[in-house]
Order: structure tokens, then sequence, then C-alpha cells
């Protein structure tokens, strides 16, 4: 199969792109110093690479993600980063011998954890994201009543989100260390082997945390590409041309393929003037029937509109040549952890 | 079942707001006047409720649009008003018996509509929206070509969506007959029945067009809420209060279930200050566990990610009671026309 058979708007990944990504980041961050977040594809055949690449602990944002990561056989420790009030479908897991720790923040998650069946915690700690987490000063009280209640307080966990995607190293580095002096002083009070943290705009500079919960490194997004990180742009949204005029072109993707909360994709050599539902707006014009590849802006958002990534080899070489409906379509992987 | 019992984020509908939207449309367009576009909610029993509302063509932006709304019994006259390069499936369609017109802006556009197997189309004329669309001076040589080919053309659409989100009602009035003019008069050239044109924005201003396009109107959003128009917001995305601190609190819905294009979703009330993946900040903060209504910015892209909708009694009056829990959940529609 060639990416001229792929109907659009489609997800393409770059395959050399998509290894070199693997590659550079479990030498950063060897086995499990990364936690990688599966909230940036939600596909549990890419989880398994990184598996693959050492890193055999995975950090969810859903129960859903949870549950997909188990059944696919990859839920030996999973971390969901995230509070919640009905814990049942975790405390299944948890009965089935996966593992699976849970955030708290407060009293009520603390409860929900122990009342669900969860055994295992962390305790979420505000590191200045104005989000989730607690008070750091109020970390060892929650991990005491969790102890209290039978659970296992295995840490602190706290996302210094403020900062990841600061454009200038230094300020992301010094924001990364004000945090994480936050998070530290939580996770003397607190106990346990985890201290966990950071993501992709981070991973270099977050010697703090004994793991790192990045994901949007794998496929990258260009809100990270003007970071200038070692992660190429593996994942675009391939469209087709299907209106041309004397100024602009059309192309077949839009609102509803590309998340749009850091505002428009790009499009190499172009400039992208809006999105509708189902088009993309730019120029120069183009043929008619012309395959152009999308970037997105934000990757997550994007990839929960999708139910499948295609991966292409040479997609890029052949992208720079014009021809990118030649490249080989290698493999095709479901995002089957989407929904909720 | 109640509102309480449903997992969160989830879309729920109140059911007197989306009936008296309905009704509210169906009095001022009545029957064919009105050709509800189903890219607005993507599900097949809400255009069932429109169908039974009288109005039998359905306006279509994806091929697997086109096939869902056949599959349910839903497809003896579609529009898909957007231009296609591979119409094989869509020819399926029509050898099925199914009536789809399909919109041409270009010779390639035309040729693939021949190719393909579609019997008829429209001259998709450009009336000021810099997207697809052709020259209305082009409109007549384009049909010529067309019935060259053996295509029954049925007349022309534009769609004015420069101007449906105007939020004074006279711009929009004004700007709609200028799009409109310029489609009347690539109308006169190319002939046919169809005149197809306008949005939820337009709907009381397009005389013009002999069947309005709109979508929005049965379940709204807040941008078209600005407009005054007389429909009342019926899709909510419920979410948990999850977090709660000094200042703020943190819902369970984000960026993957709210179409972010238009801006941060509203909570009446309350102040939002941003979306995270999938976590909602605003203040003032409120009790964990508390359930919030959360009105989207732009219902389509909205709609695309999630795979159902609760239709719920006495929503907003539970709401107003703070008792939003106990209203009752009358039915679940499946949201079955997503991806392409």
């Amino acid at each position: 199969m060639r990416v001229g058979d792929l109907q659009t708007p489609s997800l393409v990944v770059d395959r050399a792109a998509f290894e070199h990504n693997i590659e550079e980041m479990s030498a950063a961050l060897p086995g499990p110093r990364l936690r990688p977040h599966v909230k940036a594809h939600k596909c549990t055949e890419l989880a398994r690479r990184q598996y693959e690449a050492g890193h055999h602990g995975f950090t969810c944002a859903t129960i859903r993600e949870c549950e997909g990561m188990a059944a696919a056989g990859l839920g030996a420790d999973l971390l969901l980063a995230n509070e919640v009030l009905d814990c049942r479908r975790i405390g299944s897991l948890v009965d089935e011998g996966h593992r699976v720790i849970v955030a708290v923040d407060s009293d009520e998650t603390v409860h929900a954890a122990a009342r669900g069946g969860v055994h295992e915690v962390l305790v979420d700690v505000d590191v200045g994201l104005p989000r989730c987490g607690c008070d750091p000063d109020d970390a060892a009280r929650l991990a005491d009543s969790a102890r209290r209640l039978g659970l296992s307080v295995e840490g602190v966990m706290g996302y210094e989100g403020h900062v990841v995607g600061l454009t200038v190293a230094e300020e992301r580095a010094a924001g990364c260390r004000r945090s994480m002096e936050l998070l530290m002083r939580a996770a003397e009070l607190v106990g346990g082997p985890i201290i966990s943290g950071g993501g992709t705009g981070t991973y270099a500079f977050n010697t703090w945390a004994t793991e790192i919960q990045a994901g949007s490194y794998a496929l990258m997004d260009t809100a990270y590409a003007k970071l200038g990180l070692p992660f190429h742009q593996a994942v675009h949204v391939l469209a087709t041309v299907i209106s041309s005029h004397g100024r602009h072109a059309v192309a077949d993707c839009g609102l509803k393929s590309l998340g749009m909360d850091h505002g428009n994709p790009s499009i190499t050599g172009a400039d992208v003037w809006f999105c509708s539902d189902e088009h993309l707006t730019f120029a120069p014009a183009m043929s008619v029937g012309s395959r152009v590849l999308v970037q997105p802006a934000h990757v997550d958002p994007t990839l929960a509109y999708h139910d499948r990534l295609h991966i292409v080899d040479r997609l890029l070489d052949a992208a720079a040549g014009q021809a990118v409906g030649d490249a080989e379509v290698l493999d095709t992987w479901l995002i089957d952890l989407r929904g909720w």
C-alpha cells in the first residue's frame, strides 16, 4: 500500500523520525527514568515500541487509557496521573493483577481510592500550574490519611505544566527548578520511592524527579518544535487539495482532524489562513488532487480525533520530492485508547 | 438512570431546549426549506428528529456522513456539500438507490463525479468565503462541462460562512444579501431547481436560497448564542469537579472533549481560566465531586470527540437548583457519523 491509496484526512507517521525520537529519548532517559505518557498518542502499538525501548512503566490520564493498556498486556506498572472520584474500574484492574497507582490531592480522592479498591497512590502536589495538586504543606497530612485507610503511598507527583512550553531554554530550566524544589519538599515529608514529574519540554532539565512523564516527544507537534528539542516532527495529517483558486487552495482536513487550542496547524512552504470543520484554506494555490502534509500545533487533541496511525517509510523524503503519494505504508496502528 | 450515574465527561442534551430548537426552526423554515446539516451533530438519531419535523433532505460534509445517513434509512435526498476527488463510495450509494448530490467547483471535481458514478451535482460558487467554490462567472462553463459528461446539474450552492457569525444582525443580513446576489447570478446561468446556502446565523435573512443548510441550531454553542437567535443552548459537557483549591476548581473535561477553535467553553456563573487535555480550570472554587455543565464554544468539533449524546429531562431546571445529578436520562443516541 502507498500513501496515495490512503483516504484523507489520515494520520501518517514518518518511520525514521519516529524511531529517531524513541531512540533519542531512551538514550537521554533510559529504562525507568522515563514513564511515557500515553495521553499524547493513545495508541497501544506505539506504547509497545516505548516498552521495547526499555520503558516498562507508563503514565495515563484517563481510566480508559489504563484499561486499554492493561488489555494490551502493558499494565504491569501504570500511573493514572489524574484525580478520580469513582475508582471502581481501576480497582477491577488491580484485582486482575495489574499495577495502577492513582494520584490523590484531597481527602475526597484519598477516600475514593480506598473505596474503589486501589492499593497504591501518589500525592499530587501543586508545583505552580493552577490545576490539580495539593499545597506542598498539606502533602504529609494527605499521605498519613491515605496510609490510615490502608493505602500504600508510593511517593509524590507534580507537573510543571506552566513552564514546559517556555521557548527560552534557560527560563524552562529555571522554572523547572522552582517547581521541583516545591516537589522535593513534599517528597521528603511524604516518603516513598517515586518522585514523578516533567514532560517533553523539561525532560533534559528535570534531574529531581525519579521518572519523567514525557509523551509528546514520540510524535511531536509545532508547539514543541519551537523549543529546539532534538526530536523530529513524526506525525502529519495527510490531506488532499480539493479546491484551488487564484490565491489559495483548500485541503480536506479541518477542525475535526486537528487539535486547535494551540492555533492553526502548519504546512511547510505555505501560509495557513484558517480551518473550517472539514477544510483547511492556505496559500499559495496548488493543483487540485495534490497531497499535502499538515503539521498539528498540538499532538494530543489531534490524535484523539483519529482512529488509526499509518506508519510510512521515507515519508519526508518523498514529500521533499513532491511525490508523497509514492511512499510506502508499512503498518497501521489503531488509536485504541480514546474515550473515557 | 440519572445524570449522577453518567461517567464524565459526557455530552448531555436538555430535552426541552432541543425540542424547542427543532420546533422553532421548522416553523421558520418548514419542510424542504431546510436541508439540515448533519456535520453539526453527526448523529442519525438526532437527524431522525429533524426528519420527523418535516425535513427530508439533509446536508453532509463527508462521505462517511452520507454512508451513515443512508444506512440509517435517511438517504432519500442527501447533498454532499463538499468537493470530493474519489467519488466511488458515493457512486456505490447511488447504485443502491440513495440520492446523493455532490458539490463540484472545478474540472477535476466534475470529472471525479462522473468517473465515480455520481449522477447529480450542484455547482459550488464562491460567494465571498475564501474556501471552495468557483468564480460565479465560471459556473456556467462548469455546468456545461458536467452536462456533457452526462451529469444532471441540479443547481448551485454557495455558503456565506464569512458572515454567519457576525454578531450585528444588520451586518449579517447585508453580508448575506451580497453573497446571495452572487449566487443568484450563477444560478441563472447554471439552471436547475436547487439554490442551496445559508446557515444558523443567516437562516432568517436568506430568502434567496431555496433551501438552508443550517445545523448548529439544533444543539447550539456559545459562539452562536452571541447572535441573539431564538435557539437555546441544548448540549453541554457534563463534568465532575475532581480538585478544588482556594481560588479555583478543576473539572474532568478538557481539550479532548471540547472543540477549541472558537476559544474556551463557558460555565454559567464561573470564569473559565484554561483547558488542558483532560482538565478545565475555573473559578471560583467548588466542592470536589460537584457536577458542572460546560457549554462548548463550537458545537461541531465538540460532538466529533464523543461517541454518544445523553438526552436528559429537565436538565437545566435541575442545574438551576444545583441538583443536576438528579435529572433523568431519557435516552442515549450514538454519534455514529464520525470519521471519514
